[in-house]
């Protein structure tokens, strides 16, 4: 009578290898990446693994291979903003993705306060990942340092602050889609142009400031309105924007987010956009902008994408392909012209 | 000079004590816990880890733990219904809360397919975590085989499917909570009462099933409903029923989103509630409960309460302090009275 796999006997390599009609070494081959077998062995090898449900062996995998087979995304917010904005969804997915594809491991993390830093570098230092990915850094924040020191490599999503230690990342060109966004502006013959700015421990609200200044390098200082890349700030920011200056012509927001609110501003005010102020937004974030009225200027900027780029960058530093004092990448953005400007 | 601490430099348990004004076994045993530490000097320790930005050598605190400070939230659906279903985030929460009281790194991993499941296995295989929590189990699932073989201790949120192992689950009663939801209604006078199922994969919604038939054992056929646990599967199934049987007067609906979108086909129907139909919720999910007009009467299930719960069995587990076949932990539900029955 053949054996039953039962909870407590695991599948064996040479089941595996029996079942897909092939030798030992091949189904190694095939479990630790495939390099060197041909495709319809490759497909037989995964056709045996999945139907006795083999589990290769994770410390005789790691002596091959020296990896974990896994990943950690550390997010530097606290749980309820990863769940509720969007925009970590789209960069979470990107990453997903890309790491899946790589049959790579994402484990997640986030940091609810300070008093997670500890416990995140000792699970670095655990070495129970190959390497991170850190994203929404704020300039004030220890997490950089933290990572350099656990010799984890990592990539960061953003540029950090300057103040903390030189890192590879992943970012688009802020600036320069700030100019673009600007520029679009000035073209449609607009003269009283506002920014409603992100938060200033942000490189990413920095540079779209700096890209606004780029182009309107006289701006009025009352035309610059500070938010905090929430829809409710975006709101805000236009209603005392309208109260001081009612001759405002046209509106950069720094994310769709903030554009959304400031939209919502301005038709409770009956104020018509784009004829008596336009509109432009950043990010180009789909579950924002199918939703405003009328339909949102933006700044693409590739979020999935990016999410992908940091697994590939990463991997290269894991592979000694890339030099990490070298490595960052920035995206191009793209103006996406609508109906609100 | 005073040596600086830089990014290459790490600080040493001798700079805390010395800091501290303690000795190192004292450094040793707060990083480790503080069992047998004096709580003035433990906040001292705490005070100068702080400052130093000392983090603790894991290699070396695992030896004396034995653990690895950090413990799997595994969530069997794809990322993009985790970053929707405000279900999942108020579970999260009270895992994450209960496990960063206990100074113990939550990782989370989630499924997007059949093909996830070996990687999971293989990383649970490595030891990088000392337990997993697991939820939203369907009955073919093979995560509970999967993790079971793996010998990492783990609790399931919501009890598995009869066909797999058993394993210890944390849930709530769904039949209990079911019955006093349809002895409500009956308890109102209502005499044709319909229900919207959940998905018949899930323990959750096939209890509540027989909670319902416990209450109505020759319920009419016809007034049962099949959903998916979605808002539009609610809306969907009520037009079906008021189609079929428009002389419905009360519908217990599985859970409150599709208790929510019923409530919408009913309003668009002209049909008045709860005065021609009273309706029913389960969960007294916060995010969903707020918006429901009339205000939802529903079934209330502790869920963040329940997610620290599960922690809590997890440690008492690796404890040895209690015994998966017996630990399991079934909560009360208690109905919640409001305008809708």
């Amino acid at each position: 009578m053949p054996e039953e796999t039962t909870e407590s006997s695991r599948p064996t390599l040479e089941a595996v290898a029996a079942r897909a009609g092939v030798s030992r070494a091949t189904v190694s081959r095939v479990v630790n990446g495939g390099a060197g077998v041909r495709q319809p062995l490759v497909d037989r090898v995964r056709e045996a693994v999945e139907e006795l449900g083999y589990v290769p062996n994770q410390a005789a995998r790691s002596l091959v291979t020296r990896r974990q087979g896994a990943v950690a995304v550390i997010i530097a917010e606290p749980e309820f903003r990863i769940f509720s904005d969007p925009f970590f969804e789209q960069q979470v997915r990107g990453i997903s993705r890309e790491l899946t594809a790589r049959d790579t491991q994402l484990v997640l993390l986030w940091v609810e306060g300070p008093g997670d830093h500890g416990r995140i570098a000792r699970y670095l230092d655990g070495g129970h990942v190959d390497g991170a990915l850190a994203f929404s850094l704020h300039s004030d924040d220890r997490l950089p340092a933290l990572i350099a020191r656990s010799r984890v490599p990592a990539v960061f999503g953003g540029r950090p602050a300057a103040s903390g230690p030189a890192v590879p990342y992943v970012d688009c060109d802020n600036r320069g889609g700030a100019r673009d966004a600007v520029r679009h502006l000035v073209s449609l013959g607009r003269e009283r142009i506002a920014h409603l700015a992100g938060p200033r421990d942000q490189t990413s609200a920095l540079d779209r400031i700096a890209g606004y200044h780029d182009v309107l390098v006289d701006a009025d200082p009352e035309l610059l309105c500070q938010g905090d890349f929430t829809r409710e700030s975006g709101a805000r920011a236009m209603a005392e924007l309208l109260d001081r200056r009612p001759d405002v012509d046209a509106v950069f927001a720094s994310n769709d987010l903030m554009a959304a609110g400031a939209l919502r501003t301005l038709r409770e005010r009956g104020v018509r956009v784009p004829e008596d102020i336009a509109v432009v937004g950043f990010d180009d974030m789909e579950s924002v902008v199918r939703e405003t009225d009328p339909a949102l200027t933006t700044v693409r900027q590739d979020i999935e994408g990016m999410g992908r780029l940091m697994v590939r960058l990463l991997m290269r530093l894991l592979d000694g392909a890339a030099d990490a004092a070298t490595a960052s990448v920035i995206t191009e953005t793209r103006l996406v012209r609508r109906a609100s400007a």
